[in-house]
């Protein structure tokens, strides 16, 4: 029995590959990472790479223990020599800040931009946009609390999304506030909450003692209808003076930039350590309940893993597979593969060794490839045309004789017979 | 307590970092990469990506259950709804065969080239060179059996160290024969370390009985000791005629090619699927135990992960930690980071709105920064000179006023005020 990839992951192939889909395209994966590179690097954000997995307690406390992440979701990595405490990072924030902290980049002139991309995972139930394995580009800014930051990072996301040509995708903008307006709100939502503690999911009953906004975030049908009758104020209603002032300086300044978005005043965070700023990025192609991304301001975050004196931030993540998907939606195309230049072959095995060193020599210039056994002319047409070549190339004992290589050009029709040596001269 | 990264991981970080060391600067990692994937693109190599964790099932086929990587340095990885037998990758080459039958690409034209790059783990003990999280740049071309397609791997994977400008990298060339070339070899290894078993280390006591060539392979020193005194044959005097022919043509080839490699007769491989070419590339920057990579045919490995019939590969996987090792150790240098042509500063609030407006306006053109809160004069030039911008601009009430920047080259102290509307002209 042949051993198959892990359940709920995927292989990113080459085009062309049988039943090949255009978001596990692999050069499709990298046409992605380069757009957000030339948009993020204008900006002067730093590439940076964290492991893939990290302590759990990173995750813990960078995620929250409350959430179906860390509660169902996790993959745990262990080695028998270890104590085991080891979790495939199912983000990438709480991995960036982490690594701010730990390698003093606070040093770096501030805020600090800084960007990744990379496999997370989460042991989700599979379905279309969700998978075990998936794919981010994830851009956050650390060392400032200005809303001219918060505004920039929100901008810097639609640029990626301009960039890419997608049309129809949607900001929804909100605020959670300070963590005096969460209090305040935590308290409305458990005076409405409780009395109806009953009718809760259990999930949700666990949640209306931890954390009562994560409530509103539930899943769960029962949940979800219960809430829709109950016309809960929005925490936007709750905003104290100063997260409004930012709020709105926010929306101003993106306005000003002609930057589109909905204010949302659902939105909420389940996390302590989530401030002010808010938002999620929608697109119809991939579903109303799956968002291509999102992001927020998480100035609690630091402390949460341990650092002495808050350290500010805010940033995004978007879903590789899910702009692959959203950008197919919206009919899309994607940079065609690299075609070769030529396809050299050889008639007898008598001119395989010369095919093989025209074949390398060429290769500063251009994409050519070569065949590694004589073939019948038939299958040198045949060969170079399932490879899309432009053109083709053989050698008998009279091109070598006359060190010739005959060539026609497979878009033109063009034949031509030219000398080894001013074979570079054609490509 | 702050939460740190996994023992023996490391964060991939922006030049210029506290303690920066190159082997773990995020953009060498990309330049690596995209230096790998300019010589293999050219050669017709597809890009291809599969997860980063896999079946334990694939690992023990693909790697063998009598090696270390699987008996002693495994990462499992579990989800508690799952049986919980996936293991992190330890190398790319059962992935990329795995792939390869999973996803029919025998259909694309054969042999088809793959290369692939990402992180790969063993939970090593930790030593220069040596990450429990490390990189790999990995080629394989699959469905030839053809010397020729041996020698242009190896070529092209000395493409790539000549592409990167390392000069005192060396290429070290054996075959480990076919399967009944091995059956003779490791009868001969049984008939001389069988009256030695006891003087032998307990794994290479077990190596006697499971894969007698794997002893030569063994870092234990009493085992090294005891092989230096044996005078041992080399596998290379055991190849049979087929096999022998096929590595007088790879030699002869690469010669033609002129690229340089001396023979190591010592070279083993311990799995039964390998066949005949094997190599590594050394490098005196990385130490004589550490190869900067190894490539080899193991045209045996399909079958071993279940195919029924046998399907030739041959492939190799440069280090990408090492590389940059190595690059440091010639004194090579490595792409500077990209600077700002442009950093932008307010002095009152009020400039604060057109400065970020202007900078993002330039971003289709170029680096462009701005400070999100007004800055005195002198902060300004620190900052910008903090940033190796070329430009530094500013806006007081008078630019302000006048609808200007005034400007200063940090390069050539050239000084200028322009109009707002004439600063792209500038960049």
């Amino acid at each position: 029995m042949s051993v198959k990839r892990p359940k709920g992951t995927q292989d990113f192939l080459p085009a062309g590959s049988p039943g090949f889909s255009p978001e596990f395209g692999a050069s499709n994966l990298n046409f992605l990472t380069a757009t957000a590179q030339q948009v993020l690097e204008r900006a002067g954000a730093k590439l940076i790479f964290t492991p893939v997995f990290e302590e759990a307690e990173l995750v813990k406390r960078g995620v929250g223990d409350s959430t179906d992440i860390v509660r169902k979701e996790q993959f745990t990595v262990s080695h028998h020599g270890d104590h085991g405490g080891y979790i495939l990072r199912p983000e990438g924030t709480a991995s960036l800040m982490r690594a701010y902290m730990e390698n003093g980049l606070k040093q770096l002139p501030l805020p600090l931009k800084l960007w990744t991309h990379g496999p997370m995972f989460r042991a989700e139930r599979h379905q279309k946009g969700r998978y075990r394995q998936f794919h981010q580009l994830d851009y956050e800014i650390i060392g400032s609390d200005a809303a001219l930051v918060d505004a920039e990072a929100i901008a810097l996301m639609w640029n990626v999304i301009e960039a890419l040509g997608l049309k129809h995708a949607r900001i929804k903008l909100g605020s959670i506030g300070d963590a005096a307006d969460r209090e305040r709100y935590n308290a409305y939502l458990r005076e409405r909450f409780t009395p109806l503690y009953d009718q809760l999911s259990p999930d949700s009953q666990d949640r209306l003692t931890r954390n009562p906004m994560r409530i509103l975030d539930s899943k769960a049908p029962v949940d979800q209808e219960l809430i829709a009758d109950m016309n809960i104020q929005p925490m936007l209603d709750f905003l104290g003076e100063e997260a409004a002032a930012h709020f709105a300086e926010v929306q101003r300044t993106l306005h000003a930039w002609g930057i589109p978005f909905d204010i949302d005043p659902t939105i909420v965070r389940g996390l302590d350590y989530y401030r002010r700023t808010a938002w999620e990025l929608h697109h119809e192609g991939v579903g109303a309940k799956s968002a291509l991304g999102g992001g927020g301001r998480y100035d609690g975050l630091a402390q949460a893993l341990g650092a002495k004196d808050p350290i500010p931030g805010i940033g995004w993540a978007l879903g590789v597979e899910r702009l692959l998907i959203a950008m197919q939606d919206e009919g899309l195309t994607f940079p065609a593969p690299p075609r070769p230049a030529l396809f050299l072959a050889a008639l007898d095995a008598d001119q395989l060794a010369v095919t093989a060193e025209l074949a390398l020599g060429l290769r500063h210039l251009a994409q050519v490839e070569f065949a590694y056994r004589p073939l019948k002319m038939k299958q040198i047409f045949s060969e170079a045309e399932r490879r899309n070549a432009v053109w083709v190339g053989f050698l008998g004992s009279d091109e070598a004789a006359s060190q010739t290589v005959s060539l026609k050009n497979l878009d033109t029709g063009e034949q031509r017979v030219v000398a080894q040596a001013a074979l570079a001269d054609v490509l």
